[in-house]
């Protein structure tokens, strides 16, 4: 469910590591449905030529609904029919991909996606932050009825591990609060910013690059960070919190002045996500705060990402994310494919 | 087998933590053997008073074996024979923990005991680096003959998941080198230089707050270091290499001018373990190394360790751990432990 950048990328990763994922996993594949927004949605039990369907759709530009893909394909009106369609076919039940992008108010339609899908016996895994920022809970809840598995490793930080290294990695430690730096578009631009480049021009770039979100007010009005702040927050601390519920500040107000002047005193602004429970429960905040250069989040240059946990039994534990792109996405999309084999 | 330090925190950690062991992981244990070097060796099929053998071992010098813990209790003369005890009182199988001193040669007696928990149907968990340092490709074959686990999250970063890390969160990803500070004491010494603390005395310090190898040397030229890149290229990246085939220079000979200079250019001085693989197979190197302030490892204050993974898919992965302490290392044990349950 959705087809762009992320998921065509994803189904070329299955390829290149063909090797891994059939022999080490046992896991044999095929591609039975495709839903996209603006290309048409299809089915086909036989299984589609995903390399084809790329192709359709970025080199002609067309509908996958229109140019038939093989002669038991069968064209659907939406998402929601693709999932019905392919929950007719019978077992065995398999995995749906959701990648549709960001909507920070509701979750949607992304959320209803991952209900439908997992009301059909699918397990789901998805790229999208919107449903775990905004209906976690509920989610959680349809997962435990049908006894089907809900993975999103790709909302935050791409591939990089976080929520499956608190789940697998971390048992019996309580998360009690987080700093990081989530979002590679702003800090991109602050680092830009630093070196006296305009706000506009160093966003251009990032949009350039097809790193900033569609809508580029939801990566500097902090949206983007708040809502993978209550993701985090809603996973890893047991809270129920929606982006909205984070106090938000983002960094459109900035000038390369602004940026350049905590370098003086050894300092550096950052657009830092953090959550804490405290006495009145969980607070979480985005906003550009002053690090010191010791700290690691001072060090994140470009798109780089971290994450500092600060854990009951261990302390602080930092993961950071030196490089990011497509690649490490689609991985996301792949290490959660792999731990539901495991 | 081992009842030092760690084991002794472990033991109060399972206490602690019993509402998560016992409840969210099902686990109800007993100790029913204790094997030490200068205070006795026991076995009990009754379950030993863990608390009462710290007491005993601790606070009044004595012998487990000697003084009576319980009508059961029966004396023994060493690990191997606690081992062979407790796998004569048939099923269920438990888990042995390995928690003596590091020996940089050939791991023993460590490999030795984990050898033999493994052949007589015992799951090891160990926070010893040795014997993965000297002995993994070996113990695996026995571990895989015996359908038994090794796990030993403890032997580099404490209780900071590393190996975990990779073999749960970073399915079909490579790594292809990595580079870390992964000792606490002679970081802490090369931060107390750069303020002008010399050597000796910052060194005085690590020993006295117990985090200093009981051996020095191993700590201060190198061997600690060169052991935990020899378990982590052994077991992240396939290799087969000894802490002796791993290129060393301790910090011994520095100067607190030499841990100052590089500062005058915006560098710092670390102990930099290192391994890549290159066409002549792995290379791997631990050595005092200038680094940039830019670089993650240029943070580590104090007694702070981290690892970057150099990896195919993600780029640098860099986890950090910015507190370190018995607690941390007796957490790896708990880690294992929990995982072996799942």
């Amino acid at each position: 469910v959705g087809f762009g950048n992320v998921a065509r990328r994803f189904v070329r990763l299955l390829d290149e590591r063909q090797d891994v994922v059939r022999r080490r996993y046992g896991i044999d594949w095929r591609v039975i449905g495709i839903a996209t927004r603006r290309h048409g949605c299809l089915v086909d039990p036989a299984g589609i030529d995903a390399g084809l369907a790329c192709d359709v759709v970025v080199d002609r530009g067309g509908s996958l609904a229109a140019g038939p893909m093989s002669r038991t394909a069968r064209p659907c009106a939406d998402a929601q029919e693709v999932i019905a369609a392919a929950h007719a076919l019978g077992p065995p039940r398999g995995v749906v991909l959701e990648t549709t992008t960001l909507n920070v108010v509701d979750g949607e339609p992304a959320a209803s996606h991952v209900r439908a899908a997992l009301e059909a016996g699918f397990d789901v895994v998805s790229a999208n932050k919107g449903p775990v920022a905004c209906a976690y809970d509920e989610l959680c809840a349809v997962a435990d009825r049908t006894g089907r598995t809900f993975r999103f490793e790709g909302a935050v930080m791409d591939g990089v591990p976080i929520f499956n290294l608190v789940r697998e990695t971390l048992p019996a430690v309580e998360v009690i609060g987080f700093r990081g730096v989530v979002n590679s578009t702003t800090n991109y631009i602050l680092c830009e910013m630093e070196r006296g480049v305009p706000f506009a021009v160093a966003l251009a770039e990032m949009q350039a690059q097809g790193i900033a979100e569609a809508d580029a007010s939801l990566d500097v009005d902090g949206w983007d960070a708040a809502a993978k702040t209550a993701a985090l927050v809603n996973v890893l601390m047991g809270g129920c919190l929606r982006p909205a519920g984070v106090a938000r500040t983002g960094v459109a107000a900035l000038t390369p002045d602004a940026a350049r002047r905590p370098l003086a005193q050894g300092q550096r602004l950052r657009l830092v996500a953090s959550a804490r429970r405290g006495p009145e429960g969980i607070v979480a905040s985005v906003s550009p705060v002053t690090v010191p250069l010791s700290d690691p989040l001072a060090q994140l240059e470009g798109m780089a990402n971290a994450l500092i946990l600060e854990t009951d039994l261990l302390g602080e534990v930092a993961i950071v994310q030196r490089d990011g792109g497509l690649t490490q996405t689609a991985y996301a999309l792949l290490t959660d494919l792999l731990s539901l084999r495991r």
